[in-house]
């Protein structure tokens, strides 16, 4: 398939892009004796995450059962998931009988959970308690809640305490670490690791002194948001929906054939105006968007696009963009093919 | 399968009131003799469409060629895409060779798309013109385009004029029409059809006195924005996303199973505030959402939920959620089966 050859829209993913974005992260990581636990949410995608593990993973992440379940089957036994499971105990306790499987909780009833599924797995699950530092969304306020979580992991049949995680790595999680640190050794309990996560800021990791694992997803494409965090640059960017102009009702507006359908409603964070970045249009702006119509507010633009013109568009968020779509165009040396987003849809 | 069993997040429609919200808007078209071709943009849903199709409407609209194929396969045999279809003409002359195919045009590109898929189906393609009345989208913005457009369109081959289309229908469509009307008469082209859509103002669309065919979507399940657009009330609303409290870090803070990869991050138009509205505990907020993660405020909250409960979102814009799910579960007579959303992804 050529370039040419694309129905539009879909998603267009740049392999050596891709693959530079991954040995960069493995590269600084490797450097700063950080072990790198990829997030899967981004790509969804087994053949992404093979290529993550042959550079040097240590294992990987996933935020859904689901997730792990589409990846357990293609061989991977070494899986985080960085979600408290409430509610599925049958089949976690199904996934802990055939792999190496940590989970995260932050509460009592994520714990019981865990345990009871450990308990009918025959098998051990490993637990990270989760705390929060900031993003202020799942995980433990306080050292006293993670140390009384811990002590019960650490008594509890099957389970085994396997350390802390936090979203995301940041000055607070050292504060947070430094104080863990102290009361748990005087309760007796050693902490294995402090795992970390978030794309922007993952290059700064090092400096925080305090995270033995990487969980980072967004890092394999990049989008728009990640370019405003500073993580990305344009060029880092390896994702694009390819798009077709096909309206020009007025001198200054552009219809593309890419709306919320495509692109998703998600904010680009700084990266920057509308709906997404063409990169044939930097000055366009992809102001609003219905479900299958892009509007182009061409105002700012020297030259137009013209009905029937292709485009790339780098979306402001690629993780849920990924999400929509059940395959994803690659291109690699020249040639274009269809790579399976395994695990799409999969939030159960 | 019971409520009890669903796993969670999980999209959920009482049939009961997709029936009656089907029932309505068929009895209002009828009573004041206007067609209606609902949208299945909505629902994707082949058994969904039937439904409707059972109860009077003349033929369906998709606005992607992906989602007329579908229909097609499944015996629908009178389709309008409501979009400008650009580099699709092969595939647009196999659905015109077997089904009466309507397509909208809004330039001459789609014309000619459309004559060449025609003549190469040997079959008749018809066409509505799209107008502009405000959405400012796709649609021409002068009488004369239109007029010139549909000058062209009967005299090219196996193109059919079929008449005026519009999205939203209002004051402009009527002003619009009107000016349409005489300028056409003058160029002896008849009008043989003008078609308005959305479900927001669909019960105003009779006293526009120039709308013939009717094109709504949402109304089928309704949402939070028809909820803020007066065009619903909650017991309209038949689509629910089921969720799972999952954490409780904070006394004012629950975490919920369903971020934007279940509840998409489209706002609620007037709808209220927040990410949807948890019918359990509607004084609640969804302030924010992650991929897996929609952190609720319960500060305005006298009861607030626990870790395991199970709770009811009426999402902001459902059209989007639908399309994030494979399946939806319907409620039916009190049982639980899975339907499929067969034309889910179908975006190109």
């Amino acid at each position: 398939m050529t370039y040419e050859d694309i129905e539009t829209p879909a998603p267009l993913v740049d392999l050596a892009i891709v693959d530079a974005n991954l040995k960069r992260m493995q590269d600084y990581c490797d450097r700063h004796g950080i072990a790198l636990r990829p997030h899967i949410k981004t790509h969804k995608s087994v053949a992404m995450a093979k290529r993550q593990l042959a550079l040097g993973a240590r294992g990987i992440t996933c935020q859904t059962l689901g997730e792990a379940e589409i990846m357990a089957d293609a061989g991977f036994d070494d899986i985080l998931i960085s979600y408290p499971l409430i509610g599925k105990v049958k089949r976690l306790a199904a996934l802990a009988a055939r792999i190496r499987l940590t989970v995260a909780i932050d509460s009592l009833a994520a714990l019981e959970a865990a345990a009871e599924a450990a308990t009918l797995a025959g098998s051990d699950i490993a637990v990270l308690v989760e705390f929060d530092t900031g993003a202020k969304r799942t995980g433990v306020v306080s050292v006293e809640e993670a140390l009384a979580l811990a002590g019960k992991v650490t008594g509890t049949g099957n389970l085994v305490f396997a350390g802390l995680m936090t979203y995301p790595a940041n000055e607070n999680t050292v504060t947070f670490v430094n104080a863990a640190r102290a009361a748990f050794e005087q309760a007796g309990i050693a902490i294995p690791l402090v795992s970390g996560g978030g794309t922007p800021d993952a290059f700064l990791v090092h400096t925080l002194g305090v995270i033995d694992e990487l969980r980072v997803g967004t890092y394999i494409y990049n989008d728009r948001m990640m370019m405003g965090a500073s993580h990305a640059r344009l060029e880092d960017c390896a994702f694009d929906v390819v798009v077709t102009v096909v309206s020009r009702p007025e001198p200054d507006r552009a219809v593309i054939d890419a709306g919320s359908k495509s692109l998703t409603s998600d904010p680009s964070g700084k990266g920057g105006p509308g709906h997404g970045l063409i990169r044939e249009y930097p000055d366009a702006v992809i102001d609003r968007l219905s479900e299958e119509h892009g509007m182009v507010d061409l105002s700012k633009c020297d030259r137009k696009p013209e009905i029937g013109e292709r485009l790339r568009v780098v979306p402001n968020h690629v993780c849920p963009v990924t999400n929509l779509h059940d395959q994803v165009l690659v291109l690699e040396n020249g040639t274009i093919s269809a790579w399976a987003v395994d695990a799409r849809g999969l939030t159960r």
